[in-house]
């Protein structure tokens, strides 16, 4: 069996937590200067373990194994949240450059193909998910013109004064390129919570994000009796509980909802609200179920709207995301290495975070695997997970990607 | 019968309109260069009107009648909310200004005495109500120290620009000022829905300003089952239900309750909130049963914090003001004349929003009347009055000025 390196994995772990190093988390946003040097950091190190390495036009690294194909491409992303941990994206990005090593040097594996990647902007400093989408083949011309982050630098700018701009993009080589693995943190409590060590990821949930806008009157809250308000604050919170109500006889156990932010128009103790916002996303890996709770969502808002003094509109923030199933064959293989590393120690699991891996999915079969974050933790300083899980899950991803590879051989032959 | 100028009166207001006029509406924050215009042209009025007119150390102009007492103190404000209307606080000033000169052109009311003055301050640019609590002899020289207003300018900085630094300050004498009357715009819209011209108010309600701070854990929206978050968004939504059917036990028809401004943090769609503040105000006449709500949400707060994962403090923001009585007397005297000079057109009425006769009733007997406001509104540039209620509102408080001083003048006789 492929054996890979625990202290060359948590050696390079360690050096690329150092590029934007915060107290126990990280900083390290799209194309800041600490993030170019840790892809410049990056790039040399696929180049130290054989792989034609390149940052390309829009910072993505890029590491193409010198065999030919079928190839396995393993990757994640390497930029941070604002306040960021340490694993969520770098440990697949680095589980990826440690398994194109270990598979090197042995025997049976070392003529197969690893492709590794970085992809750039997973976390949206920019444009969430770019260069997943660009390797994809989906039109990011706009993007990369139109995108500036919170600071307001473009990203036009950023990328020509890091001189990549003109460089090509990385590419999907249909015929080389058979299948896409994404090992990642969990960012949730459930592996922990059952004392597993291992998820294998059956979908990536699909999401809707709107915005509801309750417009009433704003008025004075001390001259305007109770009976006379049309108070859009008091309306949102009554509507909230008429929609927990009905997405609680939708939902399954896996199914989540989230009102994140509230508005209250103009925000005085002494003003009856005229106007509140509220964001809610829901997210469940059913395509059925989340046409279900859209659909209750709109009859809610009509039947509000037919009985209040204060209406109510519904605007959709950002596109519709479906779910997206893994492949089964793939994520069999990670079950398999999972029960031969640690058996008994894994189970299938929804992936409630949005992933590269869901984009990469549209051009090929792809998969993901989780291991644990303590307390759920993740997007924070404080997110970590212990040794002993990274080391046992990039053994595990090594094992499948071998198993994978060795397949995918056997099939051209 | 005393009779004003309404042509006078009018001109005066609009010409007071003038100073910071900004479309239908007027931004005439305290001690702006507009206002201390302003304050200068109303001292003139108050000099062309007989009276010894001065601005005071903080700016209040105090208009002092040349006859001896009794006088009859007669007052309000010409400063304005950020987005004011034209009538907030003017109004009662320049019927001040017009009762004062209408005594002084009749025989039988030429010998008493009315004061009038524009307490410095009353919209709380700088320290709420600061000219009457002045007046009052309240201790203010550390808010003088201490306050700036939302630009940062200090008030002590503020008023050495303006000259006024180092000037006495306006002070209560009492033997001399026997009664306040603060005639005032209603703020509501319950003079209006009834049709009536005036109100006679019988107390000023109390007040209590609280802040709600919910503390659950914050975590990712995706990856967070519904079963195991602690979300403190979604408990303060609950808590706001309970509260409000505890608080209509306790109601009754005047009893208000807002809830002006809630903050979710962080804040993002894909966060579960860790925190979550609300902010609460409540007001009521009834100084038992504001107490009775402040036990009911002290005992929500404890029975929230016995049965759920989300805790939750209180915490006060603002110091609790009581209701203030208006001096029974005093109002009779102003149903006497609304009842002659507009029969059946007015009724008793509790005041929603503060004043700054609640604090001048520190030291002498008290009342206000109120003139309907358009559509309820105000605290915004549409506020408005109909030209006839503000001249029949001012020939109500003429007449009850007039009475009231021939009452004072015949128990001092």
């Amino acid at each position: 069996m492929v054996k890979i390196d625990p202290d060359r994995l948590m050696a390079d772990l360690k050096q690329l937590r150092s590029f934007g190093a915060t107290g126990p988390g990280v900083v390290r946003l799209s194309l800041s200067p600490v993030d170019l040097a840790a892809r410049e950091w990056l790039a040399g190190r696929m180049s130290d373990a054989g792989l034609d390495a390149r940052i390309d036009g829009i910072g993505t690294v890029f590491g193409r194994s010198r065999n030919p194909g079928p190839a396995l491409l393993i990757g994640s992303h390497t930029d941070t949240q604002p306040t960021g941990g340490w694993l969520d994206g770098a440990m697949g990005v680095i589980y990826g450059l440690e398994i194109a090593r270990a598979l090197g040097e042995h025997d049976a594996t070392r003529n197969l193909a690893v492709d590794v990647a970085s992809w750039i902007d997973e976390e949206g400093t920019f444009s969430g998910l770019l260069g997943s989408r660009s390797f994809v083949g989906e039109e990011v011309d706009s993007a990369i013109r139109d995108a500036a982050n919170r600071q307001g630098e473009r990203l036009e700018d950023v990328l020509a004064a890091a001189g990549l701009a003109g460089r090509p993009r990385a590419q999907f080589e249909p015929g080389r390129q058979l299948a896409y693995l994404e090992p990642h943190i969990e960012q949730g409590g459930r592996l922990e919570a059952i004392g597993k060590a291992i998820g294998v990821v059956t979908t990536i949930v699909g999401m809707r994000e709107l915005r509801l806008r309750f417009t009433g009157q704003r008025n004075h809250a001390g001259t305007t009796p109770m009976a006379i308000r049309r108070d859009a604050g008091a309306a949102l919170v009554a509507f909230i509980a008429t929609l927990n109500d009905a997405f609680k006889q939708l939902a399954d156990a896996d199914t989540v909802w989230t009102v994140g932010r509230i508005d209250l128009e103009p925000g005085s103790m002494s003003v009856v609200p005229g106007t509140a916002d509220m964001y809610l996303q829901f997210r469940d890996a059913n395509p059925a179920r989340l046409q279900a709770m859209e659909s209750a969502l709109a009859e809610l808002v009509r039947d509000f709207n037919a009985r209040n003094a204060v209406s109510v509109e519904l605007q959709t923030v950002d596109e519709p995301i479906d779910p997206v199933s893994m492949d089964a064959t793939l994520a069999e293989h990670i079950a398999r290495a999972a029960e031969a590393v640690a058996p008994g120690q894994w189970l299938r699991m929804p992936s409630g975070a949005a992933h590269d891996a869901q984009v990469i999915a549209r051009c090929m079969p792809a998969c993901m695997m989780f291991v644990p974050s303590i307390g759920g933790v993740s997007h924070d300083f404080i997110e970590d997970t212990a040794e002993q899980h990274i080391v046992l899950g990039c053994q595990v991803a090594a094992s499948a990607a071998a198993s994978m590879l060795l397949e995918l051989a056997a099939k051209a032959a």
